[in-house]
């Protein structure tokens, strides 16, 4: 049986979802699903590659081996190092493995990336733990978002690529009426990938992000360079171990997708992105280098970046103030604000926010979010538990140095104790209020356990606001919590016009921080917070071209 | 009966011919099918625009009334004036129209959008006169590509536009199992437009070339501002004429399209594409203007470009060498090679071409195609009737100028009698033999009616220059003729590579230089000659924004 023909049913599975965007999930988010002694081998497997070579890539003759991930838990390096080669061999490389992959037909692609994540899927609790030590993130968190969520992400754009590289006939018979006859050509249409693929990653979510835009690529039939960010590499070297031996199996060049680590002292992304043979960029990261990238694309490289952006949370009106401001302070606080959904500026009407009893004052409402934020951090369980650990210094310092703005504190931030991981750099959310007046301080992204309350004079002053900052800085998501309808579709419709996708009403366990494949678009593509999203079709169709050919 | 219900089976209908790509038309391209006395009253109705103010557009207070056309038919001045508008008033009112427009439903815009082709089509005649007496194209190309084929492109996009609009749900349940309990959550998807789209035509082509980009960003809801060369604007002030209509007739604001119309002296794109609300521009011209524009894209604006291409002719084999030679004859000379599809550098080895009878030397080849232009151009009918007229002095004069470089002149140039008009701008093909070493001679477009004959060593060699033209100049279409299979297949996968459409053994009544709609795709996207294709997907889905809502 041919790898398509195994994942056949999974293949139809996922277009269907991306099509209908109803709740599928091909990989179990919830760790009890995999056998019981997943967990302990997972770590075990982990700690034995700590201190080592990397050695399951199959990428001949490095120049040297380097690495630096250090864990946020431990604050001590893994000791891991990674094959290192020079950026023109590994472009060459991937130039060479080109042709054999292109000329698959996408079924066999399809099939080839879809066992290559059943092979990961074995592997998702090594990755866990991998992700927990070079993002700091939790231990939950660690195993859903770089596995079974990114897993799906990745199938989610295997589907979506299948799909359009499946829209056009690969052959036809065009018959045109000519009045006294026929004329008849025969046609044939391929989509021709683009060329060398460039994905760079980012620290925090090292899989996750990384991916969408690998499988797209792989799909679409271009080959893949996967850049890690150099603090975060051994869970996307997995990612790519198991791809390698799917394709090594499969007679394929396992340089169809290959790892290329670099380091802080000796960063390699701009040579690659600057060899004329890398055609596709996706990219995760900070804002100045994402639009350095984007403007890359006078070269004629399509450009994919997800980048900075400030989410907002409109109050208008609520049924249950604590059970919103239980939610609100659970996003602020998941993984410690290193999310890129996590909501930042806070606006509050000066004049309270309505209830189905009355309104509540501006006061009432704000000492409710510190009173949940308060009750998160100091929970000797759920502190740790939810914040997780600061994935670098520069979080931390930047928690320190928010309180020297022009602010009123609300909540200040404090290292909090874990008790698994007594050396876990961790700093607790800090609350500040700002004035409306005062859009320096809370118009940039402030990246990590930072919130930020603003006054205003009533809900369209709080849409305004939030919309124009989407509109110059980008926005990833938006919440508002509004009893009342008319509102509700007024900032609904708003927002969409600064492209940005708004959740209401969130409380109990679900987050506005939370995207689900196969339904939500992960960044929308259409303001300053990315040109891309996860994974709509011109995430897929601008990675190839439609040609076509005419035989009389 | 709503114009979507009146409509529906022709959107269905077209819909289903973008994805099967086999022929289909939805506007008859022979004029007899209309009636009777169309084309005496569509002749009648031109005369009688000639020489007045342009009055049908629903655009109020004109600053003045400016007109530029020149017949190349009768070298006179058509006399016609159109209203001209500053261009912050002309994007305020686009701004002013985009609120309703975006607001209406993607089924409603698109009623909206083929009711003004039906009433377009009722003007067709006039349409082909305006076209013949601003491009120089005969009477039935301009009927052809003015009339039916840009219809039909303009349904094209509609369709594709539809589909991709409704490609999502507007509304599902997602109910996503928690284990204990289910999670779930109301979602809302909207295609949100991006914004004032620009339109820029070009001098040959007005309607066909402008109505893909116009018609794709108004069925995405975006409002559309067409700037037409000055020089060939009565086309196209029809189309538009005829849409504000049926807007105005439906409580639509008109300002949804606009004309905005400069002169030579004082021309407005740049104004136009510096304003920050234009975020969609639309192109086709020249290079350099073109490439201007793609940088553009630095600010956040979506630019589709058609530019200049060289496009190849690779002769390896063939069984008529002179249905081949009358072949590429016509294409060279259909309106005088002023047809961005048509061929320009003909590739034959030295050593010649096989035949299923043997050899034939490259001197017989070229003989055979001198004899195939001399005869066309020398026929008093076909040849003033192939060659129609030359848009502009810049082109004729460009047929003189070539004749000096260092190639051996093997057809020359010389006006043709046109007993209709005897004032036409004519100027039949000048056929040059130039050494396949001196590539800066044949490397550019050297627009109108020019061809090159290129000396190389064997079919590879002419594969890899015309290949490398395509890379480094870009190509929209590649004749191909061999009696090998292999070498076809291999010029097909070679020429993909570079993106660039391959016809293979074309002869009698098709040319390469037709591209029909609902089935080949104009210009792939993928090389210099241009960055966008009409239509693919990417032609559509980069003029909107997918955005999602969640509600709990």
């Amino acid at each position: 049986m041919s790898l398509i023909e195994k994942h056949h049913q999974v293949l139809e599975r996922a277009i269907l979802a991306n099509k209908e965007r109803t709740y599928f999930s091909q990989y179990p988010e919830n760790p009890k699903a995999y056998a019981e002694n997943a967990n302990a081998e997972g770590l075990l497997k982990f700690q034995n590659l700590m201190n080592t070579d990397f050695s399951e890539l199959i990428q001949d003759q490095p120049l040297r081996f380097e690495g630096e991930e250090i864990s946020p838990y431990l604050q001590v390096g893994l000791g891991i190092r990674y094959p290192v080669f020079a950026d023109k061999i590994v472009v060459e490389r991937a130039k060479t493995a080109f042709k054999g992959w292109r000329q698959l037909s996408p079924a066999d692609r399809a099939g080839i990336l879809i066992e290559s994540l059943d092979r990961i899927k074995e592997r998702f609790f090594e990755i866990a733990y991998a992700t927990m030590h070079t993002t700091g993130q939790s231990f939950i968190m660690s195993f859903q978002a770089s596995g079974p969520h990114a897993a799906d992400r990745a199938l989610e754009a295997i589907a979506m690529g299948y799909e359009e590289l499946s829209r056009f006939p690969s052959e036809t018979n065009w018959v045109k009426p000519m009045g006294k006859f026929d004329l008849s050509l025969k046609k044939t249409w391929r989509p021709v990938p683009k060329g060398v693929s460039l994905v760079i990653g980012c620290s925090t979510f090292p899989t996750w992000n990384t991916v969408p835009g690998m499988y797209a690529s792989l799909i679409t039939g271009n080959p893949v360079i996967v850049k890690p960010h150099p603090k975060a590499v051994l869970p996307i070297a997995i990612f790519i171990a198991e791809l390698q031996k799917v394709l090594t199996e499969n007679n394929l060049d396992p340089n169809v997708c290959q790892l290329a680590v670099d380091s802080t002292k000796f960063p390699v992304a701009k040579e690659y992105v600057a060899h004329p043979d890398v055609k596709l960029i996706d990219y995760t990261g900070n804002s100045v280098f994402g639009n350095w990238l984007e403007a890359q694309q006078i070269l004629g490289k399509e450009v994919f970046t997800e980048k900075a952006g400030v989410n907002s949370v409109i109050l208008d009106g609520c049924s249950d103030i604590k059970a919103v401001a239980d939610n609100i302070a659970f996003s602020i606080s998941l993984y410690s604000g290193q999310m890129c959904t996590a909501p930042q500026n806070i606006f509050i009407p000066e004049t309270g926010i309505s209830t189905p009893n009355g309104n509540l004052t501006f006061e009432e409402v704000t000492q409710q979010i510190v009173a949940s934020i308060n009750a998160i951090t100091d929970h000797p369980k759920m502190g740790p538990g939810v914040l997780a650990a600061v994935q670098n210094d520069l979080t931390a310092q930047r928690v320190k140095e928010v309180t020297k703005l022009e602010a009123k504190i609300l909540v200040e931030s404090h290292a909090i104790v874990n008790e698994e991981f007594p050396e876990s750099r961790t700093a607790s959310p800090v609350l500040l209020q700002i004035d409306s007046s005062n859009e320096k301080l809370f118009e940039k992204e402030l990246f990590g356990p930072i919130a930020l309350i603003i006054k205003t004079k009533n809900t369209q002053h709080s849409l305004e606001l939030a919309k124009k900052l989407a509109s110059k800085h980008g926005a990833i998501s938006c919440g508002t919590y509004s009893i009342n309808q008319d509102v509700m579709e007024h900032i609904a419709d708003e927002m969409a016009q600064v492209f940005v996708p708004v959740s209401f009403n969130l409380t109990g366990p679900i987050y506005l921080n939370q995207h689900a494949a196969f339904s939500d678009f992960h960044v929308t593509g259409g303001n300053a917070a990315g040109n891309a999203s996860f994974t709509d079709p011109n995430f897929i169709n601008r990675r190839f071209v439609w040609v076509g050919q005419r035989y009389l």
